[in-house]
């Protein structure tokens, strides 16, 4: 039998800001990754967005990201390694309170954006990364690009691992994404070969890379967008395809 | 036999800028009050002075404020008690991860500034505060000033409470402070006077006030000032004479 | 004859959160009070917002606010008037900038939310705000509540001045308006009474006050919402009301 | 006769946090590059270092950087052209507008660290960087690393620009400086040879490199640090010897 986690990033609003459709976006997804404050979020959105996860049974963990609200935490910052190490411990210290606060336990931790992208690829950074995890709770789950450096970092460092693959993400030969900058093939617009992307990712572990080559990926956790105008339909539709393939759809925990 | 805590603000460097002689302080101290990012502090600061604070086995309490560093948290905003409660389990879940990271136990809780001062006579805002300590772990114990709003909040709400003196600050017939602004008697600038002051409160339980008549005051712990040319020589003396006096300074719990 | 100028807060979008419906409005208004980035709206926003303006013939003008965009500026900030001028100057001048770069004239300056509400009466906060904007540019105007402190501060100080009036808020027999804070009649939602209220205030220079006696009021600028599910039909429907009413809508200056 | 102007970054501190010696500083040199609010300076301190330059008759220039205030704009952001310049155009426009507010006349305008860094080294940026400038104000001068791509840059665009040098650090055989990042010859600590590197600068056009061989540089202006216990006593024993050494200090302008 096959199982998958789907996941979405939640509490991205800010102040008056409103972003994404949280609450009905919570009745198709397994796992929540609930902003910080730093790229995203505030305290009120957290405490909310805690709530309503827990009111619908999704597991929770926290996303944080740099400190660039008004780029939201999508560029890239030359942080060190001990940087990166306090930032996760002050954002997911943060979230766990909420969580704590509410009755509830804190599942996983998955970077955010421009972070998330560059501890893929950065041993220090991600070890950094997993670093702070562990030291907060060893019992949290740490989400990172399947087969990235972050999987890795998280593995020696003792954590839970989620490999974290993309519905409407294309992928190379090396099993990296391809990169939204330039690439007309990075996004999968049609929804039905997204699906089909991940079932077959899921059962198979493999995905065809943009050369025409299989490459081995290991589906634990789908990563599916809270915002944009279909974001609701298709994440209905995810789930009910996957159901229909007899995947069962259940959080990492 | 009299026992009393002595706390000092910490951890109030931000960035580039330094404020304070922590490290030499902590000596002194037996609680460490830590800013948590919004008046002041950053995460790096944070877990330095955790570590610092751990090493001197001196207790620590997260020092929350205002999202306002520009005015290091010393304005007051027109926050609801509900903005209250996040901000509160925002900063200090976020120390109290930097606390159980570096292995240590998070001790009290110690709102800063304004947020202090409002506070104490406004009993929405200290419940909505005494409420999110008490959520985030019930055996944190709450720190504000003696006989305040805030303390009474903090027993309605189940939590242990330690009533705040100052050496340096003149008292009021009903056991407030002389406000700063425009009272040139509101600070006590003979350091002798200061600690007599203290070691009286202690003692006896008593403080004289401006209109020269003695009021009430329980004095659990004393707050020491951390910069400025005087701080570390006033916490080595106020140390000694504390001693010298048979009371013992130990931290609150 | 009879004249009026239509305002609207704009730019106030931040990052990738997006408020109001800018564009559209600004076919319908003669005035945009565009936000500096303190309390919303980023440089990339301010920068767009001018040029938006610009290109539809309507006048510019800045809109300082507190530096609180969790709180949207909408929380009163107890700020010295020497920290207010300070604000308004480093948030006009960053919006001066943009409109300066753009080959555009600065018109007005109006202060948001609660530093609007806190200046229009509060003397002493009226004239360092008063003295900024003289102080940047004697020829702007300043726009203010209608009969406020801040509009008697802007004359004193040598400004022209634009009394601000509300289409959708009711008014106290001393000319306030009738707060939003518990009272249920603080809004009109009748978009005629709101409209029938304007008219008069602009030809006959008076308003029914809840107290059911006529007040004096000087109406030089409506103030219209740009955000909210009618705002453009509301504006829409005011210019033509006007425009029936042989009142001429034209910027002030 | 030679001439050269030195210059010194000011305005730093940050709302109760003190940084630099702007005050004795000011005796010293003819430019100033005040910080804008971003990396560092608040409106409070960028009105303050205003009144101060102008009153010692030193000329007043813009030092805007990353909005990273925690990282001292010190580290790389992965920002636009577009974003570089509507940075550009927010923090030197608030700055302008505090030099006209009292009485002066904005000189220049010089990114700060990682901002002045990246722009050393990429066109785009730099071009975006110089054309804000240029839309602010053309008679405004562009300082930058001498002979980079930022001085480029400002000649294409049609301002005139001032090629910086540093007295205290090495250069390498393409004119660019040694990199601080591991290479432990990156600083000139012996003053006396900082000094004579500066003056054959100002008086040849050269500089000894790194490598061994000399290379062409123009030196309009010297970089002189404000903050650390030396900056004192170096920027008065510059100031004399260049006047030993013939060679007149005065400002761009």
């Amino acid at each position: 039998m096959h199982r998958v986690d789907l996941n979405c990033d939640m509490g991205e609003s800010f102040g008056v800001y409103r972003i994404g459709n949280d609450e009905e976006i919570l009745n198709y997804i397994t796992s929540a990754s609930i902003a910080c404050g730093f790229h995203a979020g505030d305290p009120s959105k957290m405490r909310r967005t805690v709530h309503m996860a827990l009111e619908k049974g999704v597991s929770i963990g926290a996303h944080p990201g740099f400190p660039d609200l008004i780029g939201f935490g999508r560029r890239n910052m030359a942080i060190t390694p001990e940087e990166a190490y306090d930032l996760i411990v002050y954002q997911v210290g943060a979230l766990y309170a909420f969580v704590k606060a509410a009755g509830g336990k804190m599942q996983h931790v998955k970077p955010h954006g421009a972070l998330y992208n560059m501890a893929a690829k950065d041993q220090a950074l991600s070890e950094a990364i997993a670093k702070a995890v562990y030291d907060i709770d060893p019992t949290l789950v740490l989400f990172g690009l399947a087969g990235s450096e972050l999987i890795k970092a998280g593995e020696r460092v003792g954590l839970k691992t989620a490999n974290e693959v993309f519905a409407d993400r294309t992928y190379q030969h090396d099993g990296s994404l391809t990169s939204r900058r330039g690439d007309p093939n990075a996004l999968i617009n049609d929804e039905q070969v997204a699906i089909q992307q991940v079932i077959r990712m899921v059962k198979e572990g493999k995905v065809r890379s943009q050369q025409g080559v299989d490459v081995n990926i290991q589906a634990d956790t789908v990563c599916i967008h809270g915002d944009g105008p279909h974001a609701l339909t298709f994440a209905k539709k995810i789930r009910e395809k996957l159901a229909e393939s007899e995947i069962v759809v259940q959080s990492i925990r």
